[in-house]
């Protein structure tokens, strides 16, 4: 655990800065890591979000797992039209960069008053080097890393507004975290595991390799017309088993604990505040 | 026509933090206009937009005219489920803040591979003063001025997509200006007349009283779970009109050119480039 703040002060200290300084930032970075730690141990540090304010909208995929297509489908909570349960492209929407909480903070369960909250275990790529165009087989060279994301979402919101924008959007409905791992730490992403637990148990359970729309098509499809930056960060979508897919549905509740797990990313953790 | 930047040098230059800085802001800008020009001429002035890179995605309302809502209901563009053509509650969606350009640079259709570029001339609210739980009748007072937005969408690409976000947001997509007129000179919002001129041809031609969400609904409806920022762009919707609105739909090609007025805020103008 290194202070790069005090071990290297002429670094901006606003991740998505760090990143886009590029190849060269992380090269100093791991040298001032392996120099050693310097002091700081786990109870000194609060956790934040890696980004906790994102420049721009965090984009987000929908309905990009087989089962979880299908789950939504026929929760009856989906307003679009069309008899097809899986997209035949990506769907893609996005979550207001004032939503992003840290790991630990509370899920503010009181701004729905429509008493549909659920929650959305996902892998959250971060971009490194932008660009426009990208295509499939470029794209993992501009991952710069991972972390995750919980969407949480207003369900009759999001199925009353048509669009999904706004019953995802609200203060503390996207926790991020804990950690943001860099692209090369994760040779395979299709071999991650996914686990969502509530209260402990276990909801959510899937493996990377079940995306419909895997992370360089995502790419490809966003960059086809929309400059991609350093700092992006692109929710991957979720797997089965969020609140909607039982009947009747388990929305979640004032003192729910929200635990989502990605080795090597680890757990992010957030209770909900009535 | 003011200097600014040499008039009031200790102002910020980025629009946003101007706007933040609140109403003694606006009174040394006003000041500093009253005290006369400064040398500047029409000749001297490259027109940006008021804002050009949005802080966080621009607020877009969709089917917020009646008439526009039953020709894009009618149009078969609309994934949306269910019969009703007009909206209950407002339909929020975003688009990108890279995607804004000023008055006078080129719509770039050639990003839309799919040839349906249209356009949808806007009414756009900047916010001052932020906050979350507005109450529509204290909505006003949020309201910093108002700007004009192009709303340029790849139609193919929103059907296909079904959330509209990727379609709308391709760079170049937001046309935005040619002023950012304060709310405090346009005393009845209401009463605006909005015309969209395709190559002269008058395309819309409505009121800003045919809204079907009102501007104080808008403000009270986002900032419900939102909180609203300085600087935060809502764009209000389009009046019947569009492209698709015609059988068979007329869309924007290579050498076009859209000019979008509404007075006192001026004339939108930005040619289209293949």
């Amino acid at each position: 655990m290194v202070d790069l703040a005090a071990a290297v002060p002429d670094l901006p200290r606003d991740m998505t800065a760090l990143i886009a300084l590029g190849p060269s930032m992380l090269q100093r970075v791991r040298d001032a890591a392996r120099a050693g730690e310097n002091g700081l141990s786990a109870a000194d540090i609060n956790v934040l979000a890696p980004i906790p304010r994102p420049t721009r909208n965090v984009f987000c995929v929908g309905k990009n797992y087989h089962e979880h297509a299908k789950e939504f489908h026929s929760s009856g909570f989906d307003a679009t039209a069309g008899a097809s349960a899986v997209p035949d492209v990506p769907i893609i929407f996005t979550k207001a960069p004032s939503s992003v909480i840290g790991p630990g903070q509370a899920i503010p369960a009181s701004l729905d008053s429509t008493d549909s909250l659920d929650y959305e275990g996902e892998l959250a790529v971060v971009i490194g080097e932008g660009g426009r165009g990208i295509r499939a087989e470029d794209a993992y060279g501009h991952v710069f890393g991972y972390t995750l994301i919980n969407d949480v979402t207003a369900r009759n919101l999001q199925s009353r507004h048509k669009q999904w924008f706004l019953g995802k959007s609200f203060d503390g409905f996207c926790p991020m975290g804990p950690t943001l791992v860099t692209a090369d730490q994760i040779p395979d992403v299709t071999a991650l595991r996914l686990v969502t637990r509530v209260n402990g148990e276990i909801r959510q359970d899937a493996t990377l390799a079940d995306l419909i729309f895997d992370i360089p098509v995502l790419i490809e499809t966003i960059s086809a017309g929309i400059t991609l930056e350093p700092g992006d960060i692109i929710a991957t979508g979720t797997p089965e088993g969020v609140g909607i897919g039982f009947d009747p549905p388990r929305f979640l509740k004032s003192g729910d604990e929200v635990a989502i797990t990605i080795e090597p990313i680890g757990e992010l953790k957030n209770s909900v505040e009535g």
